[in-house]
């Protein structure tokens, strides 16, 4: 399908925000990229949606951009997506979309959770009863807008509509479409059960290709639109999360990756399928493994709201700002305030969609900086928290975190975020690491095609081209060498002893305070009538 | 003891923050006024202490002012004193201060509180277990200054130091000695038991007048000092709280002054002796009175911090204010954010030393305008719980609520509160109403010796200077008339019955988060080792 000449690798990640394509070389160098936004909608509090037809435009753009940089186009031998997870599309039989999709961050279907999100959904899907996974707002659709899902003739993810606009095939990777929440996630493919939950006939679904495996060849118009001279294949890429794990190497048990955006999500592998409100489980590499994500959904989300509401005037920069230095001066423990930072609900471990935000200890010694301080102490809590209960549940322990996202340029945070779990965090070079991660499989593919690797056709652990390997530009290896494992390049924080003693304290507070306002959120949603309420 | 052309009265609150003086002509009119600030020390986050020959020097430096300014000083018939209440200071026999006086909002002794603070105390003193007191600061320093109060000749309330300064007379009120918490409060005496908790011995304490009653004329070199060609008698006042009652005529059942000022403070009048975590149980203005008060320490309080704070720069003015117009655009309810003023602590009716401020629902769509609101809201919700728990021990409603204090400049926050709570309530001029309701025993008292009332030498409820007539400039009566009862002049805010309809939804949520949270702030007290706990 690709010459011998094709020795670079194209990755695109189409992630909530925009679509950025990258072309790696075979010692893991960038040398081309290129990035294109992608606009949100709002039309209610909680609903978010985009136009399907944005993800093309925005993908095809970033990759016809990146590629254009190239000296040699033909030199690109592969192609691999990796995307915003748990977001979906309706389209009708000539592939036009019926609706708007309906994002993983669309909060419309409480009440559909809290009816159909039982242990058994849990337990086949791999995912607690939440906002993001699709079944629920599927399962939304059909009770306020039936004729969508029943005109529907295809009803599939991101990665199943780009495959779908860059091939014309109907299909998608088993590792981007277990984000719906429709999986049976042991078997790796559609539950009829769940499908029954969300109102769904198999026949709408794409066709599942397994995480690696080429998916087919770029139709012959699409080529021309990329500025690529000829047809490369597709191989079927895995959810960004994933994808980032794969980027930074956090595919070996102990290691886990920590990605502190707008939301904090933690992700390890398993060997083993296990189910349990301490993670949601997420599709793996291969088959046979798994991705255990804990997820906070307001993390830096927090920290940039209290900044906008609260900073000086004009200081609203992430770090550095006035807010950021005044609150390096507060104590640890902030004096006695802690800020429970479920802006955006609860999900790790309580998957409460109706949770909000508490803080807790006010006094009149506290200013601004003490109320940002324990907003970022706050998401350490929850990360040690998550760490703890999914340490717990594996019976193994994580000794190495790699973090990546905006929250990582903040000293401050990461000497927090250290401190409370009385870890080191190792803060990895600002890279795209979701697209890195779908370089290595994409070049794991053009190995083993080129007859570099085994020739088993299969990506497995271990082999030369592992998946386990970072692929940042550090990674030393050159032009046809296989990648070697190593360590994304970073700098290593360490908790300092005092302080993490004391937060010991303040984090068994700090963890009770859900718990004990537990019944107060529900009461609080029903009286306040809130807008976003169906 | 004074002339019969004596037809003015002098009256004094000396309260924390200074002392303002006085002289009404019979009609009630203010002829003369001055003031004079007091300073504060804060020795430690939670100590509050004065000088009590400050107290003097302002009281003095005060009256003077005030009948400097008179045309003939001789037409003083009678000086009577209201003042902050709790606050106590300890003597050596030739009345020197042997340590700073310990205030009414000094924190100090939690311990004590925790330790000593026993339902049976309660039922002596009718005072719940709390900061206020003084007892538990005499326990504190029973252990902590030994010495002060073994050498001590003298140790007593604000009213005390006063008459000492003034007659040269080791006495005071019985009606504001009383508020210590030493008294056994259906004798209106020094109860034993309580005195062996502070560690104090019967004669330290002053000797008891009741109120109304003249306590002695003033020492020869007094008047000089003041400006009065000769001594006049001194009449027994009363706390600065009861005074403010008798000032605006809230000494009849189901009539409420309400001090919305730093603290927030709720007085009715009770004919029977009741004890209950609903209020605190004060000496009324003649035994077998009662006035049974509602606290919360921090309200106004927590909006001052909060304009401190999060205001825009500049803007921290009292009403009007850029956050103030912002919190009016807000709805109803601040979109389900809940806050309780437990800034400093918790009084009526958990009386919990160790509560603090909690902000719950904190989402997105939140500003500082939504913050500001919420405190205004969560004071009212506050006083809500207060008015109810109020009837309900008292079983007798109450009708009209008479605002005053700083708070009552807030035309949003007093609709807050009459819509929080679905009744009307008066904001009453801005007058020194506790200074006014001195002046009324004073009045009283010179009434009687110049045989204007009943003679019966006792001040009585219903008679022609009864002390529950308003005194304000506006009561209708002319110069050697009797000042008859009236409601002082004001502004009448009425609850809008759509508000109060979402506010009793809420008020039920606010109302569980401090027993949700009761067990978490002793722990997070602990785990926080506050810079107060000793």
């Amino acid at each position: 399908m690709s010459t011998t000449a094709a020795d670079l690798v194209l990755a695109v990640d189409t992630s909530t925000t925009g679509a950025k394509a990258i072309v790696q070389d075979p010692s893991g160098a960038v040398v081309a990229q290129a990035s294109r936004q992608l606009p949100t909608r709002q039309p209610r509090p909680s609903w978010h949606e985009q136009d399907a037809e944005d993800w093309w435009t925005a993908t095809r753009g970033a990759v016809a951009e990146a590629v254009a940089a190239l000296d040699d186009p033909s030199r690109v031998g592969a192609l691999c997506l990796t995307h915003q997870r748990e977001s979906f599309v309706c389209l009708d039989a000539a592939g036009r979309p019926l609706r708007p999709a309906i994002l993983w961050l669309d909060g419309r279907a409480h009440e559909e959770i809290a009816r159909f999100g039982t242990r058994s959904v849990h337990e086949t899907s791999g995912k607690p009863p939440d906002t993001t996974p699709a079944i629920y707002k599927l399962a939304w659709l059909a009770r306020h807008e039936p004729d969508t899902l029943r005109d529907a003739a295809m009803v599939g993810d991101v990665h199943a509509y780009l495959t779908w606009r860059l091939t014309g095939r109907w299909a998608t990777s088993d590792g981007s479409a277990d984000t719906l929440g429709l999986f049976d996630l042991r078997r790796m493919t559609w539950s009829p059960d769940l499908l029954a939950v969300a109102g769904l006939r198999a026949e709408q679904l794409p066709a599942l290709v397994p995480v690696g495996e080429p998916v087919a060849d770029l139709t012959p118009d699409v080529p021309t639109a990329l500025g690529l001279p000829a047809p490369v294949p597709l191989v079927a890429g895995i959810g960004d999360g994933q994808a980032a794990g794969i980027g930074l190497g956090a595919t070996t048990p102990g290691v886990a990756y920590l990605n502190l955006g707008t939301s904090m999500v933690l992700g390890v592998q398993s060997d083993a399928y296990l189910w349990d409100p301490a993670f949601r489980t997420m599709a793996g590499v291969r088959a046979g493994l798994y991705t255990l994500e804990t997820v906070l959904n307001a993390a830096a989300y927090v920290a940039t709201w209290c900044r906008e509401q609260f900073g000086e005037a004009g200081v609203d920069g992430p770090a550095g700002s006035g807010l950021e230095t005044a609150a390096a001066q507060v104590p640890a423990g902030a004096e006695g305030l802690l800020t429970v930072p479920y802006w955006n609900a609860a999900q790790t471990p309580y998957w409460d969609p109706l949770a909000r935000g508490v803080t807790v200890g006010w006094h009149g010694r506290h200013t601004r900086a003490h109320l940002y301080r324990s907003i970022l102490e706050g998401v350490g809590f929850e990360l040690r928290l998550h760490l703890e209960r999914l340490e717990a549940v594996t019976g193994r322990p994580i000794t190495t975190i790699r973090v990546v996202g905006g929250g990582g340029r903040s000293a401050l945070w990461v000497q927090i975020l250290a401190d409370v779990t009385g870890r080191p965090v190792r803060v990895c070079a600002d890279e795209e690491w979701s697209a890195a991660g779908a370089a290595v499989l994409a070049r794991a593919y053009l190995d083993r095609t080129q007859g570099v690797a085994d020739g088993s056709g299969a990506v497995r652990p271990g082999g030369p081209s592992e998946p386990g390997a970072p692929a940042g530009p550090g990674a030393p290896a050159g032009p046809g060498a296989p990648v070697v494992p190593g360590e994304p390049a970073g700098r290593d924080v360490l908790p300092d002893p005092a302080a993490t003693r004391r937060y010991e304290r303040l984090s068994a507070v700090h963890r009770r305070i859900y718990p004990a306002l537990r019944d107060v959120f529900g009461d609080l949603h029903a009286a306040a009538r809130e807008d976003d309420a169906p």
